[in-house]
């Protein structure tokens, strides 16, 4: 066996160790070290951020694109709202040992179901450094160990989190939390042969990574996949909140998932809200790529058409593909065929429509008249992410406690013996 | 692409086409259906039984092991008891649509879960004949299209079995459910590549094909993995129920995963336990296999020592591997070393003992004072299973309808955008 192989399973080894310690562990104690955790992060600012700027200057000379780079990057603000979510999940109940339902079966045994801890996590990531310390927070709380593997362009961002984080954890085991450093496609290929000690992989990033990652992983894998996000602009509903909605979704932060990247018009309003929306568009810097429709009503030379492979893209970008649909079977339609089943909104006022919307569209998270910015898991709610599943096993959408466990079966007999 | 691929690739469309029909199709509409089958299944029990004699004369011929042999038996009770179980499934509720939470997150939007099918499963399986007719009506249920790939060995009964449904489902589109006949490991790798048509892989069966599937699986895999199923005999327990419970686990049907494979013994009752249980074994032909300390307390020339291989064997058989342990940690570090994370059992007095054993082993079920066999989707309420999932993703244990579903979120807002 190469002597790589050999370190990360000394790392897998040590990682199943102290699963087996945090399983059992308490509540109080783990909340402790969050909170060490989150103090750590905020006292040791300037030096998170010095690595951070190296690795900025690095992206910057190697010529990455500006989405990664927006992604890379940190300030005071966002470490703070790093810590933020360290401290909220720390404030938010312990999901281990909790008992989901209790019943009698038929011969009398009581069968119940309680919350365990899934064991040892590996998440292969890219860019955003804190994923980094959401994910290092999540883990611990919901009892079980990490593996981390970011990107090498947040290699010094992520080793000085890490390095932060495991500081602020003494009295826990060493392989609670572990950080692959070492570069190489090589690294990732021999961590997905490990499944005697790797419970769960999940890949962040983009097309070729998470297929890289489905291919030759022989552990359970829960992709973090590309958000085809769209918005269907019903006939019937109030079109400032349209405009409000679409604006959002598109320009607030359109680097990330949850950003709309297809606006659908239905053709009874196109007149009115396309004009209306492409305005604003324009003056936030967006470029839209239109159907024949689009194009005949907003009469620019400015607007390209929009070519099939837009229906599919996920620009991360101040792009917005733009269709006219004749109503809302033709939009449920477009988004079947060309979504990525992440984040589908509808804005309408006609209750009947909603509804259908919501059943017939097969997707993590369903709108209505809100903004799909809110797939997250703060928003949610759940403190902060591990990952935004776009498949169907285990988990959809965003995974945070909850979704970070199992169950086990708990059977209380008075001696039954089946008949 | 070859032909037998092309084959394949539109009979996983078909099934992807009738998934999205029956994902929205009525409750009522599905358990007409259910019950045409269970009534089906009954008329044509000598259809069926010739199938089945057919496929038991080659098993016998080709010398198959008689556990296999055993699996693949059908008789007018099994047969009965296959469509009983399909009525079962009709009458349990409908878990599509249902919402298992609605809570209003910070920024004021409102959020549901709402269970929904997960699409095309591919089921592959070998032996038992019932596990076609199980699957196929849990599928239905959920809401979910099949694809069947069962074992060579029975084929004629696969065969009649799905023919004998399928000729029940007047009405459905054609792709429900599906069975794979042509023989090849080919098939089934070509199956699991298709990934953009199936979302989810249930292998049953022996190490080989599992690791098979898990290595070839471009889909997500839930295993339906080994049985090696423990029973504790704590030092403070009612003796004649631990004989009970262990009798019941270990001969009441010894070919199947939930059967009792070690015996564990507290040091201190194993002189008067011992020599009890193992009259009892003996009488019904178990062979047993013991450590050192149970082969000095039996005194029995029969009784082999146990090797290393023993203590990780599933028989499926009547051989029963028995070792005296110093206590519950002994038992505990034991069943972590060998066992499969199945089911395992506990027959205790004492409370504190009971919970530590019910917190430390992290199995899918931990049973207190009950046999084993309990594990099963009939005896947990859940009608039928279409797998005991050995894995800690998704679903643990026995899986019937609930665990055949996932979910996604339902958000209700009023214009609500991100800050």
């Amino acid at each position: 066996m190469a002597s790589v192989e050999r370190q990360i399973i000394r790392i897998c080894k040590a990682a199943r160790e102290a699963s087996r310690y945090l399983a059992l562990a308490d509540t109080e104690k783990k909340n402790d070290a969050l909170e060490g955790m989150a103090r750590a992060l905020i006292k040791r600012v300037d030096y998170i951020l010095d690595a951070n700027a190296k690795d900025a200057r690095n992206a910057r000379a190697a010529g990455l694109p500006s989405a990664m780079i927006d992604r890379l990057l940190l300030n005071v603000k966002r470490i703070r709202s790093m810590a933020d979510s360290i401290s909220e999940i720390a404030r938010l109940g312990d999901p281990v040992g909790e008992v989901l339902e209790f019943k009698k079966a038929p011969s009398g045994i009581l069968i119940g179901k309680m919350r365990v801890p899934i064991g040892v996590i590996l998440v292969i990531y890219e860019s955003r450094p804190n994923v980094t310390s959401d994910c290092a927070a999540l883990c611990l709380k919901s009892g079980n160990s990490v593996i981390l593997r970011g990107g090498s362009e947040a290699l010094n961002s992520n080793t000085a989190i890490y390095k932060t984080l495991k500081a602020a954890l003494r009295g826990f085991p060493e392989g609670i939390i572990n950080l692959i450093t070492r570069p190489g496609r090589g690294i990732v290929r021999t961590l997905l042969r490990q499944s005697g000690y790797i419970d769960l992989v999940m890949p962040r990033g983009g097309e070729s990574l998470i297929s890289d990652v489905t291919r030759f992983s022989r552990i359970p894998v829960i992709k973090h996949y590309k958000g085809v996000c769209h918005t269907y602009v019903d006939k019937s509903c109030d079109l400032a909140m349209a405009r409000r909605i679409c604006m959002n979704a598109k320009v607030q932060r359109p680097a990330v998932c949850n950003a709309m990247e297809t606006l659908l018009v239905h053709k009874d309003i196109a007149d009115i809200f396309l004009p209306m929306i492409a305005k604003n568009l324009k003056s936030s810097g967006v470029e839209i790529r239109g159907c024949d429709r689009t194009r005949k009503i907003l009469r620019d030379e400015d607007i390209r058409p929009a070519k099939e492979d837009d229906w599919y893209a996920e620009y991360l970008d101040l792009i917005l593909s733009v269709k006219v649909v004749d109503g809302l079977d033709a939009a449920i339609a477009h988004i079947t065929k060309y979504g990525s089943s992440h984040s589908d909104s509808i804005v309408t006022d006609d209750h009947s429509q909603a509804l259908k919307f919501l059943k017939r569209i097969d997707s993590a998270c369903v709108y209505v008249n809100a903004s799909t910015r809110f797939t997250d898991g703060k928003e949610f709610g759940k403190g902060a992410e591990i990952g935004i599943s776009t498949d169907k096993i285990h988990a959809r959408g965003p995974m945070a406690l909850e979704e970070l466990t199992s169950y086990k079966y708990i059977i209380f007999g008075k001696g039954q013996i089946r008949g």
